[in-house]
């Protein structure tokens, strides 16, 4: 079932608009083309709203903001809601400034999301509204965190995705735990807006299916993590992880996908 | 022949103005380097002149646009103009908004460039000043191409480039078909970018010889991507591919390239 | 001694706010993640200062500058001395134009730097306030480099730190000469920003020894180099050899470190 999602998304080919920050930016592109899918990825308030409408789908990442990069997931996420885009939202270091959190909270407001993906620490800011304590790599994966999900899609209707040690999915009743990774990913920069990338693709390819596509994204980046890390040599360190992960992306098949896929509910 | 442009490139060493996106800036200023060029990648209107005033060629990228990035691309182009720079022009997903097509009509009308390299959908769109359907990837490789090329090389009188299944490199009279290149570089992100550096440093240290350092950057880059796509292991993806790429630049021998290059011509 | 400072930089883990650039952002957040430290890349003035107060270190990268980011490089150097975090410049090609040459004299004159890093042109630029010949990798290597070094060392109180063919490492009494590393190093693109957020790291994990751990960044940087150069096989180019490098300051041990550093002092 997983293995579809992928299969879809390859065969459909969704041109996803990610708006996102330069330091996961090439990354982001690479993994999105390696899934079958491609990206633009316009950031100005002047364009975002055309090149919303000539897209399937829309990542909003709010790594790096500015004024103006703000203004444009704004405007984006409204011109894909109107057109029945999906939207994911990636919060990142939502926590880290007054700013951030005012625009979270307006994303929130005025803007209906399919996905939002953090980690515990991104999650439980939004939940609060108020701020985190240790900027983007933080990670608070106590038990609050599962109560924080399922509050959070509850209240914006979107699959909320939280990583972290135990991967969430949840649509604020079923929640998965998902058991791939390893923690070497953490040494990988812009693992985060990868997932949050691969989650636009699937869920833009498989737009009846948010949560499979959702569980599918989470399962296949840790898969990808594990397989990525069996090819480590002594002599390699985080720069050839990162492309090893990239590239199992690219070569991850449905059968890989769901003989590895590592998850369970209990409802 | 095509040997001599990459041993002159290496030779001269051309200090080449980069302004171009976030997503390919990494790749594009490694590629430069790679080649025997290097880069700087200044993108403000207040500073572009004098940077541009202190290198030898040009390449405005219109990537991710904004207001002042796209003032910048003026700015700059100018100077290098009144300098007797070789400009090159990358009109990145032109059809995708008003404000590039905007930016775009400017560019042609106030700056004059060497060469201009995008694929088909992109070049359309500069003939016709009208929009383009599919984004920055997008690729009609019809008849009507090889059409546009002519027409827009005559109109600006620049070298202009189309990449796609097969790539044309035109003055508007001469026509070069090239069979260079391998499907698996349209899963690498800012592969046109990164050709687009590639003629800026070919067309710097070659002043006196535009067409042949065009053709020779798209039959360096397809070159390229051929021995790339050699070393690729079943394990390997767009990741590995982007780095092989990269690395198969930087280690291209003139007989290499002259052997290797692919292209024919009817007039 | 070296090694102790590499050690201690895992041990802490620091949280370094580094505003680079977007040409080597996603390079230096990968080194510092690798090193053991980990980066937020906020630049934005309106949240700087709220970045800067939740993490440990800063580093302020000059490349591609604009005026809000050469905004919020002052809002941010002056927050972290207000908060005692150690604050390293890197000026990116400072003789670039006037606008950076007078970003340079206002972050001189209003942040206390723990360490500044550039080539000889560019220490020699903010030595002599006016402009430098060649861009970002300019290297005028002569005579006058230490005497500078050692001039804006006592000026600013800083470390100053010079790369080229010899590296230089200077308190403005003590200075090393660092015989580490390999001319192919100069093909890869943002190798200097790297450095720079390593010194960022090293320095904050070990702010009672300034000296020192500038010291061990550039030769952990030069070892690496070195390291990773032996990997290179002869299909190998600059962008494997990025990736080797970083992957060599991930493995990097205290006794590589020792056993590696080449460096002379005489005084």
């Amino acid at each position: 079932m997983l293995g579809e999602i992928i299969q879809q998304t390859r065969h459909k080919r969704p041109l996803v608009h990610c708006i996102t920050n330069y330091v996961s930016a090439n990354d982001c592109a690479n993994l999105l083309l390696g899934c079958g899918a491609s990206a633009i990825m316009a950031d100005d308030p002047e364009e975002v709203a055309e090149v919303t409408a000539m897209c399937n789908g829309l990542v909003l990442n709010m790594g790096i903001p500015n004024p103006r990069k703000l203004e444009a997931l704004l405007i984006a996420g409204k011109e894909a809601n109107r057109l029945g885009h999906p939207v994911v939202l990636d919060p990142v270091g939502v926590g880290s400034s007054a700013m951030r959190q005012e625009a979270a909270r307006k994303l929130l407001e005025q803007v209906c999301f399919a996905a939002i993906r953090g980690n515990a620490t991104e999650i439980a800011t939004l939940v609060r509204g108020t701020a985190a304590h240790r900027g983007v790599d933080a990670d608070e994966q106590n038990d609050a965190t599962e109560a924080n999900a399922r509050q959070l899609a509850r209240k914006t209707g979107a699959m909320v995705i939280v990583t972290g040690d135990t991967d969430l999915v949840t649509d604020g009743t079923t929640l998965y735990r998902v058991h791939n990774g390893h923690p070497m990913m953490r040494t990988v920069t812009g693992a985060g807006c990868q997932l949050s990338a691969l989650v636009g693709a699937y869920i833009t390819a498989n737009a009846a299916q948010p949560m499979q596509a959702a569980l599918a994204a989470v399962c296949a980046m840790g898969v990808c993590g594990e397989i990525a890390h069996r090819r480590l040599t002594p002599m390699d360190g985080n720069a050839s992880y990162r492309n090893y992960i990239l590239n199992a992306i690219c070569n991850l098949t449905p059968l890989a996908l769901e003989e590895g896929a590592n998850y369970e509910t209990d409802c």
